[in-house]
């Protein structure tokens, strides 16, 4: 390597000297992707210069995505000369690439209107003053008092904005709630099925129990109790209610699909029976608007309201702002009303027409479990194979099935008829039946 | 009470007529809000009607939003005649109503381009088949890719999208690290001021400590070293990475302003010159485009990344897909770059700007402190006020000033350039001047 130098300029100029040097040889490809540089001692010994001076032009080399060090090995050329760019990782067949999916995650594609949300968003976006700042840490406060009205009209919960808190998913909020109730040790939920919740809980140190109302936290889906929708009758709720008072059990409601229970009985709200006392109310909207708005919120009770308050400007707001502002007008107007309705028209016809399709094709004598609220039914098949033996066999045909528990020689798949369009009701059960 | 009631009808029709009696009586407001209902047990004797009939119709009431249940008190009539509304809580002061400002927390408003912003998010919210599913896990995977090629073209670091976990906001990313380190059981931050950060740490148990590099994870922002910008210098660096490896300790690399380093240094990353060895990279953009945007990311390092992917999916995504979206294409299109050039220009040249501002009020002998980069500067004022006293004479005058730290005679306070506009320099700190 030639360099003319000289001495008497400072050091800052030699490195930047050696860094042009290099440099050029790297985008000239004279210095190929992933080739080892010379070490800095090497380096500076040809050179007679200072280890110090060659380092600064690595550095700057490296700083400019040049060069990189690998641990305990040295300095390499990267791409950046060709420019290739780093490999899509393969897209999870979770995601995409089903012909029919029984999965519950998705919504019915007919069911959004994505002209109205778009409104909605564009005018939030147009309040630039506002989006200029962070959001508040509890959620806007516009925003709050319209979920306030909308639970008190709609669930009997009379709260004010100040025991409101918004996030971005049960999870967000389950990570301000649980550090609040630490003393309560261990958790039930009813089911293992909703990992994502005693997932929180048990990286915070809980004991996670099923069906155990012993325990210092109770979580319950009054109308989601099994994944086939059936949902926790009045009698049940005023006892659990009484239960939990007499233990000094915290219960979280997660009122999660009340929207869509199809039947003429009333479903107060736990937190409505209680009175709010020693209860948190869990609502979200991913089943009422689009999955992909992350946007949820609980009510705290009396005690716990105060704890949260004391450490609120502790955690930053997750939810997005302008998500809020457009979903506060979405609510104000009406429209989170209307669409409910609607959803709970869609879905309590189409899981009709999905139960008679199941029967037409596996037989009215066919084991089918079905609530009085949700999205899905139960369908146990008697099959030779295993749950994931059958599961494979459905992706190989593009068919998605949920599976829920088997036993020797039968498999209970969970069939929800949210995101799959009607028509396609009747070709994908008798997928399913030509698989078993 | 009259009710003519064909006693052989069924209890279900019974308790409907109870229930629309009530009803009435309620939304004429003959009963008024607030007032008790009859004890189940006293209406059930006066009816002659079993406790059931009268719990159901009350149940019915409560949850159509008639009555609402006290706890140990019995029914009470909800307002939902009169619809009165509940108060709006006070905006706090944080919010929003000073005059002049000098917190960091915003952005300068001349230099979002909303419109193009608007732009990105409308065609995002275009994509309606993407946006009717759940957002991925571990965040969108074009988005991903985009931030990969991103930091590795400005912050030398080389990952695959594999690596990279996208949340609402650090605290986001921090709930999935948190759990997956907690054998590391103590944490050290620079300052006790990222108090956001601290929370999470301890809130699943860890011992935080302040710049002790003696502990199982170390947490630093090496651009923003102290809230006047001071940066890390590389020598440092590269010793806390050597010192951290041998200590088997993990660095979190909150680069937290990276992007307004004013100076011609390189300054790489300690991911970059650790190559990616016991080090998770944290970016975020709230200083970028808005603060009401929730979006960062975490690149985790190789064992820890294994460790997230087996418990992916009992985390959810925390942040907007449409915003993941929308600012996929943006960067694709080289406009996060763009806008990343153009405040490093305008922050560079406010903080200037300010300087003498504070210098022409203050005098030069003035104590002030200005790092190499960030939007702030610290300025030590003689006065006979605690920080508290000093901040509350500010507020008078609408004037915020976040204060960093107080001795006997003096307080230190910390003025940013960032949401405050340039004309504004001179007479905020003539105010300021004028209250000490």
């Amino acid at each position: 390597m030639k360099l003319t130098l000289n001495k008497s300029e400072k050091s800052e100029h030699l490195y930047m000297e050696i860094y042009h040097y290099y440099r050029d040889l790297i985008m000239e490809q004279k210095l190929l992707p992933g080739s080892k540089m010379p070490s800095l001692r090497k380096c500076a010994s040809e050179l007679r210069l200072s280890r110090t001076t060659i380092e600064n032009a690595y550095l700057q080399l490296a700083a400019d995505g040049y060069i990189i060090s690998k641990a305990q090995s040295g300095y390499y050329v990267t791409d950046i000369a060709t420019k290739q760019f780093l490999p899509l990782p393969p897209k999870s067949k979770k995601q995409t690439g089903f012909r029919y999916s029984f999965a519950s995650s998705g919504v019915d594609r007919e069911s959004f209107r994505f002209d109205l949300w778009r409104r909605y968003i564009k005018s939030a976006l147009r309040q630039d003053e506002r989006l200029l700042s962070y959001g508040e840490f509890q959620g806007e406060a516009d925003f709050r008092q319209a979920l306030c009205e909308y639970i008190r009209d709609r669930r009997n919960i009379l709260c004010s904005p100040e025991d409101i808190v918004v996030g971005a998913g049960v999870q967000s909020l389950l990570h301000i709630l649980c550090p609040l109730v630490l003393d309560k040790k261990t958790v039930s939920f009813p089911t293992p099925s909703f990992v994502q919740g005693s997932t929180v809980f048990s990286d915070y140190g809980f004991e996670v129990r099923y069906r155990n109302k012993d325990s210092g936290v109770i979580y319950v889906s009054p109308a989601h109790m099994t994944k086939w929708g059936e949902i926790m009758p009045v009698s049940r709720r005023l006892e659990l209610i009484r239960y939990a008072a007499k233990n000094q059990s915290l219960i979280i409601e997660d009122d999660f699909e009340n929207e869509f229970v199809y039947l003429q009985k009333p479903t107060p709200s736990l937190f409505g029976l209680s009175g709010g006392q020693g209860v948190v109310y869990i609502g979200s909207f991913s089943k009422l608007l689009l999955p992909s708005i992350r946007i949820s919120f609980m009510v705290l009770p009396p005690g716990l309201k105060e704890a949260y308050q004391k450490k609120a400007a502790n955690y930053n707001q997750t939810a997005s702002k302008a998500e809020q502002i457009a979903l506060c007008q979405f609510i104000r107007d009406g429209h989170l009303s209307a669409q409910t309705r609607k959803l709970k028209r869609l879905y309590s016809a189409k899981l009709k027409q999905l139960l008679s399709a199941v029967e037409t094709i596996f037989g009215s004598g066919s084991q089918i479990q079905i609530g009085s609220a949700g999205t899905s039914l139960a369908l146990t098949l008697s099959v030779p194979y295993t749950g994931e033996e059958l599961q494979k066999r459905a992706a190989n045909e593009s068919l998605r099935i949920p599976i829920l528990k088997e036993a020797p020689g039968e498999v209970t798949v969970i069939l929800s008829c949210s995101s799959m369009p009607e028509q396609d009701f009747l070709p994908a059960c008798r997928l399913l039946k030509s698989i078993c």
